[in-house]
């Protein structure tokens, strides 16, 4: 697996916050956006704004800025957005459900089209418009969904034997929201999720805040 | 308010995945760990490892490693985990569900105490054993509640609205589940949660691998 130079790791997450920026300038009808207002609209600097939006392929012209469609498409293609994801979600609880409603995934090429899971009262009921089977279905399952994208959102206990099955079946990719490091077979995408990253800085500025 | 300096964000974002190992490592009865194990559980380099450990004042002993207890208690330190936060989270919805039931928050200091919504169907229920209250009876309830953070999980649309409601009632940090940019008085503090940065990072890791 060719893999993504760490250095680029916090541009890429810092690309659907520009993308929301410049969405909103384009619904205002505007052709163009200097890098300066992207900057000021997420309290970053003009010069962080311009070396993020360089990976994409488009530079800004000077006085004028960025063309505001130009710059969403190559977004999107950096971000393989112009691409449809199919995913299937694997514990079909809160946070699954929380996810196969978000509305931004499926403008962004997200299309979470089945959930599974263990518990007898979840199969078989829809979330959101989408099916919840019995993880034991999986493997037949599977092929029809044509989804390669598995998102967990099991127990942490059950997070690995998860993992397992569901590549047995032939996905390609797992968004990790449990807490387990998963040990995944070369070739296989994990990403991890951990929403006590964002706890952990949002704690660390009120500590700084109150001066403890 | 003092701000925090750019360069620690990652490493106070990755400190709670070096607290699940060390955690781990705890549990099996290990009074050390070495900088090397923590990076291979974590897929990084030893030197990184180091440099964020550091940022707590706890310095690894050659062929040693760092003491496990004494590790623990920084990072709770560093992250002000060894408080108590009180929270109320406001959009009773599927994502309040799960952060509400999330173990891993209470362990880490984090109280969500209540919930707030507009919802009159929602209003008056109990989610995880908490109750939902009424989104104007936010004044009479927070003292209280005393809780000082909102966690936002309102439609995009009112969560401007919303954040100025809870802050004139006394909330002085807001944890953003929105994609609003929220403008807020000097002095509150805000974190934003984008689950679109980690689909974003997804993605362009399925693009790398397919070569596309």
């Amino acid at each position: 697996m060719r893999s993504i130079k760490l250095a680029s790791l916090p541009t890429i997450k810092r690309l659907p916050s520009y993308l929301h920026v410049i969405e909103n300038v384009q619904k205002e009808g505007h052709q163009f956006i200097s890098g300066t207002v992207i900057a000021e609209e997420l309290d970053l600097e003009p010069i962080q704004v311009r070396k993020d939006l360089a990976i994409t392929g488009i530079v800004g012209r000077p006085r004028i800025g960025f063309p505001v469609e130009e710059l969403i498409d190559a977004i999107y293609r950096f971000l393989h957005w112009d691409h449809q994801h199919r995913a299937i979600v694997v514990g079909a609880g809160s946070l699954a459900t929380a996810l196969m409603g978000y509305p931004e995934f499926t403008r962004r090429g997200l299309s979470i089209v089945a959930g599974f899971d263990v518990d007898q009262s979840k199969i078989g009921s829809v979330i959101n418009g989408k099916p919840v089977y019995a993880i034991d279905e999986i493997d037949a399952r599977l092929p029809t969904l044509a989804a390669s994208i598995a998102v967990l959102t099991v127990p942490s206990s059950s997070a690995q034997d998860v993992a397992e099955r569901v590549i047995a079946a032939g996905i390609t990719a797992i968004w990790n929201f449990t807490n387990v490091k998963l040990k995944v077979p070369d070739g296989i995408i994990v990403q991890k999720e951990d929403l006590s990253s964002g706890y952990a800085v949002l704690s660390v500025k009120i500590r700084t805040v109150n001066g403890e």
